[in-house]
């Protein structure tokens, strides 16, 4: 039997297909039942449809729920509103019709989304404490490992390894702040804006509020139905934390090659080659990386659908939701992963501490040393410059010159610059902030605290 | 029973599954065959695994793929390479093993990507043509028809619908032409590059890039790997194309407003609203229009990926493949709908012949008048200006003044300047690529031509 | 003489002229000296440097501030703090010299960065004040005026126009929270950082906080050197605005067009044709909307630029500052213009009441009617349905059926149901956030204390 | 005296600032007279003006130019094509405004911005090639210098420089050819389209495509003053070159680092620290490599600006000259410092060699040493994973181990399977694109015909 040429066509697409939502948006089923649970209950508080009615209905989405939660997902509808109100019908009957009394789709499919991006930033700003809890825990365990801070990939001056680790931690600590300034505008509820026009009903939108856990409602029916704002602060939020993390991902993927040599990756993170039987491949740390562009993509992407869309609610919006639920689980999964990669990171102290020895790395040390003595620092920035070519030209460090050596540049210089190292030129950057270990230790201190105390 | 609080968390992500890439990548599961097939082949030719095991080999992946042609999609693995290699070994054993010989993922997936952004490009481009198609049909249906041609928005010069959608014609003709330029690129056979450096055996790559069909064979192994322009190209050329399908989506959402009122949609094409019972929303095109957000997106987020990344292969590159299928699939329903659109909307004659009636669409014919005259044009500019205003002041059209009226603003008016009308205008335009009626017959025929010879 | 081919090329790029940032660092000469005023009171105070040498320091930069403040922009150097401290050496000779200190320009740009992002941000707060006040004054001098509300461009409910008028209000104030937002993490010093570990002086940063205004210190300095959020974040909620913007922009050119003639532009924001004579064309609409798109590139390309780099400074962070200037700029005039095309907008109440009157507008008041008599909201919303499909078969608008014809498609309808009316619609939508004529006085009234009391 | 605060604030925008395009579409002065001549030229020949008038707007043109040339530019107006026109006025009077005579700004700015597209690809042509040659040379000035080849930043086998170098040289030889193409499409006249419905004058738009050096005249008038899609596509194939620009700058960063230490940038490309003076940036690659995302921001903008308008010419259209001319500049510049930066590198060959013998480099030669025994590649592959993570755990390299040791592994290993060396692996790879010095020599070779042919 020959195999036909193309059994698996691309499906064709029909007016209908290309509209159907349901195939991403049913990921909002929960949300969507929240919603018409509350909504009922309302409508019956006021009379709008009698207690009865709303009994049913609410215990007719309980059982939809029931269903949702135990079996396979086996609505059908154009999207998940009309797919749950229509399973609704087949298990009440016309009272179902009644529920959407006073709604509409526009203010319903604003509500799911608001309700999904809360929750999603919660999952984040766990995540994110997932990733700063792996930094911590690694910066606690080498409080005294020194490897070489870089400027421009150029080993600039010694650092603690707690030090480099917490400056990502910082990096979080603003993801996580920002997710909490872009919660507080999603934290806004829509619903019983109408169509785009408020509702001509006698509702209660403060109940509504309180049974569905937001802090605020909406002060304009024709903003409520075409805002999209808070979707595109996520989307922000999101690339910030995915360029954060792919630069950490940058670091790992370096410190891990054979020329770095800093760490070793834990065994699940390193992945072998299918053709190369040496090979260990930061794999995971470069699909967080190469998933920043993606973020970004998706940002730019609903920032261009949303441009010069007149008021208010257009079909555009509905591009919304795929560009929103592929940014949250990559970045969830990003922020899992490298807490993994992190946690279990073998660090290799001596080739750091190596690291550490070469590259003239003590020479802004030497240039201070002579601002000690009181030559103005450009001019003492000029003398080392000029020690540190002649050093290279000699093909020694720093360390391996004599003291009459030095001073064929500068008179200045005593036998104690020649015992600077790794070990003082770090003690000495005790400024806030700064790399020396009591700063390093009393960060490490205050970074756990935060950690802790933000629940 | 109370349903549990989340009983379908977000499922957990591992090291793993955050590497697998079967979930996206088993779309490629016949280009992947098709490459293994003639690579076995080629081995046998080459004397390096025997006719024997090639032909167990190629037997081996017809199975799989009549399998697959037939039955679900049941191949497990880390991707699809690897799920099919596993399913040959399943199938003749240890011998399968041979198949990978002098093969790498590296070249394997280069392969795999460039089989279907070729394949892609041609239904591109089969559909672009389908919507040149439809426009020409509707072009061809409503010959002397014309409406108001618009700059800024504003009523600018009378010109033959015809006209208008030409214009839509010749965009997406220099889309199929950029799809086309795109296609020599990606037509470059990549396997036989190994991992990354070549392969030590003695293969045949002409033989496999004719058994593949490809024009040409990459001619450097480190490049061929690591290469993806043809990707992103592919989704510069959907970018584009989208933009312009956003173009005419606007033109459609504008011209079937009650304000415009110039065309009604086809009733597949034209969806009612779920609280507003009188509503025909134009959701099809809206929805076109704002996937083009998605599709940029797309673009700019697979060179931000491969930004700054270090020769060859680099994990990152993986992050190619979803951004490319859905750009594809988006592309081609957008095309798709946008023909049916097209094809099923209902153009309103008198509306738009009324509309060619205000906005003194006829001014600029007026001011070519005086120029006939010797009038320098921006002279003649200044004095029709002029006239506007004052019949705008006067609540009249052009038409409306009297022939005293129009000697006020000049003595070169006469009684045949009254007699400009929509049609002398139409008529006028008569230099290439112009809107008069013979230009417009002889370019509808000219795009027919195009359209069928371009077979 | 003939003119030589080409005696103006692009000027020959050398390694020197690549790297020099002052052709646009020099924005931030005024943040750069007083960053240097601060930082040498500082080194004084703390007995680095003597009261004499930073009195001289100061006394330098306080003159070559007035040299700039009064004459023309003369410094010469690779970046601006070079510049400044060539030109300050100039003027108070080696000394000059001890004002690096302790200090790089790692932390320096990061300094005058965040100050000038500070400064900014105040100018984007009183420039979207200044859109909010020209939208909240066409709305107080319109408080009864009706038009269509949109949903997909299509006519679906009567709105109030300062109703719609709000909805900008809020998506502006949501901006103004955005950059309040921004500016905690834009309000840390990074001042005291050094290169990337920190000063090795007994520095004063607290000091240098109260001087400069900073309300926090940087607590890690590897991050503080190569943190640029704070401009990304910049980015981001410009873009946000500017979507905002586009969307006005675009309200604005529908309704100034022939087809919908609801406004005229002032006569400053209307422009003619270089050859139609007649045309009234909104270009500074145009290019706030066009200008969007600018904004969200440059939001990411400096994500981009971020991805994956490496701790700490690299030279690519050099890239963030014209993207900010630009965005800045471009953002204040499009707020500023923008206002001005509010304020000067002429609106035509009699051409938005007559659009009231058409397009089946009352469709869903008369579905909830029926809900007022029983009937669930799916049922009445499925025979208005089909009463107005009757409706536009007879060419007719609702009001022009008679009551028979009406019952034909319920025996719920009474005479009532036919005084349904544009002010009936309005008035009925009392719900919170809706369009109820006592609603929208209510949130003029907030809106106005909003803006005055936000000062 | 005090300083002012503010003494130079933002300055003011006004309506007719804010569309002022002078400031950036000034750039274009030279293709917007040799169009205005051309078109005077063809205004003359058919008779349209008189001989003698064209002859005066040609001479008048001519000065222009003359001044433009050799003094500054002084001209005034709200855009480039005014303020020649209104000195053109200055200069031969009233008859200057005979030259607009059948034309439109709208027309004139597509024509103006094509020719500018057009010369612009032309110098990236050229910049490109010069960066070839600069790739070549090197190449050829090192073609038996080996060193690791990597996959994922691990190295993974040995590869010739050269071979590495001519990587980059094949992609930048398909940003030549995407140049190319995007040239097709550029090379279209728009003259003579009028504001959008074509001209009612006997234009002749041949003779203007003959005077203008364009192989092509556009075929549809609307389409033709609307039509950004030559920039859009210029945009895109510099985004495309900017992406392997940011590639090849990654790979220098990488090789000047300490840790690689394979190359040194020459005196010019390598930038010292304000504070620490034994640095040595590779300030020139980071910039480079940043600038990308600039680029990429510019494409992605005009995309976004392009997005949804109707047709034809409308404003948003002015936001296309900052991007491109940028993006030009942007790309030029780049293009010429990889140049310099490749051509000055001093590549240390025996750190490379160094490397080469680390890293279990030989590990896949030893696999396919055991494939040529019979073995099955996947087995061939498990056994060498095998030994070299016995020999990791030994601390050796493979050529450390006895015959004894490998024979543990697999019986097929003989006394041969010892000498597998580097030279012996890179001769090994024989395939066509392959490392193999006698494959890379006939690379080099092909490529110095290509450069010198494609002339």
């Amino acid at each position: 039997m020959t195999p036909p040429k193309n059994p698996k066509p691309r499906p064709k697409v029909t007016p209908a297909s290309f509209l159907d939502s349901l195939p991403f948006d049913r990921r909002l089923w929960r949300q969507d039942i929240a919603g018409s649970v509350a909504w009922a209950r309302m409508l019956a508080r006021q009379g709008i449809v009698s207690d009865k009615e709303a009994e049913l209905i609410v215990m007719g989405l309980a059982a939809i729920r029931e269903e949702l939660d135990y079996g396979p997902f086996n609505l059908t509808g154009e999207d998940i509103h009309m797919a749950i109100e229509a399973r609704l019908a087949q298990k009440i009957g016309e009272v179902a019709g009644k529920l959407h009394t006073g709604r509409s789709r526009n203010d319903q499919v604003a509500l799911d989304l608001r309700l999904y991006v809360k929750e999603t930033i919660g999952e984040a700003q766990g995540a994110i404490k997932g990733l700063q809890e792996a930094l911590l825990g690694l910066a606690e365990r080498h409080q005294s490992t020194a490897l070489p801070g870089y400027t421009h990939l150029q080993r600039a001056q010694p650092v603690l390894l707690a030090h480099h680790l917490l400056a990502y931690f910082e990096m979080l600590e603003r993801d996580r702040e920002r997710f909490a300034d872009g919660l507080k505008r999603a934290d806004v509820l829509p619903l019983g804006s109408g169509a785009l026009a408020g509702v001509p009903y006698p509702i209660d939108r403060d109940f509504l509020a309180r049974e569905l856990g937001f802090s605020q409602i909406s002060t304009n029916s024709m903003d409520a139905v075409s805002d999209r704002d808070f979707v595109v602060e996520f989307l922000a939020a999101s690339a910030m934390a995915m360029a954060h993390l792919s630069r950490l991902a940058e670091d790992i993927i370096l410190w891990s090659s054979t020329e770095f040599g800093f760490v070793e990756l834990g065994a699940d993170y390193a992945t072998g080659s299918s053709i190369m039987p040496q090979k260990r491949n930061p794999d995971a740390a470069e699909l967080v990386r190469g998933k920043a562009g993606r973020v970004f993509g998706h940002l730019v992407g609903l920032l261009a659908t949303l441009k010069g869309l007149p008021l208010t609610y257009n079909k555009d919006l509905q591009e919304d939701k795929e560009a929103l639920f592929d940014a949250a689980d990559t970045l969830l999964a990003c922020l899992e992963i490298s807490a993994g990669l992190v946690a279990t990171l073998k660090v290799k102290e001596e080739a750091m501490a190596r690291a550490t020895q070469g590259g003239y790395l003590l020479a802004t040390e030497l240039a201070d040393y002579l601002v000690g003595k009181g030559v103005p620092f450009r001019q003492a920035h000029g003398i080392v410059a000029r020690l540190v070519a002649y050093a290279q030209g000699q093909g020694k460090e720093l360390g391996e010159l004599s003291l009459e050596e030095y001073r064929r540049f500068s008179p200045h210089f005593g036998e104690d610059a020649r015992q600077i190292s790794v070990a003082s030129a770090l003690a000495a950057r005790r400024s806030v902030g700064g790399t020396a270990p009591e700063r390093v230790a009393a960060a490490l201190a205050a970074a756990r605290r935060r950690l802790e105390g933000s629940g």
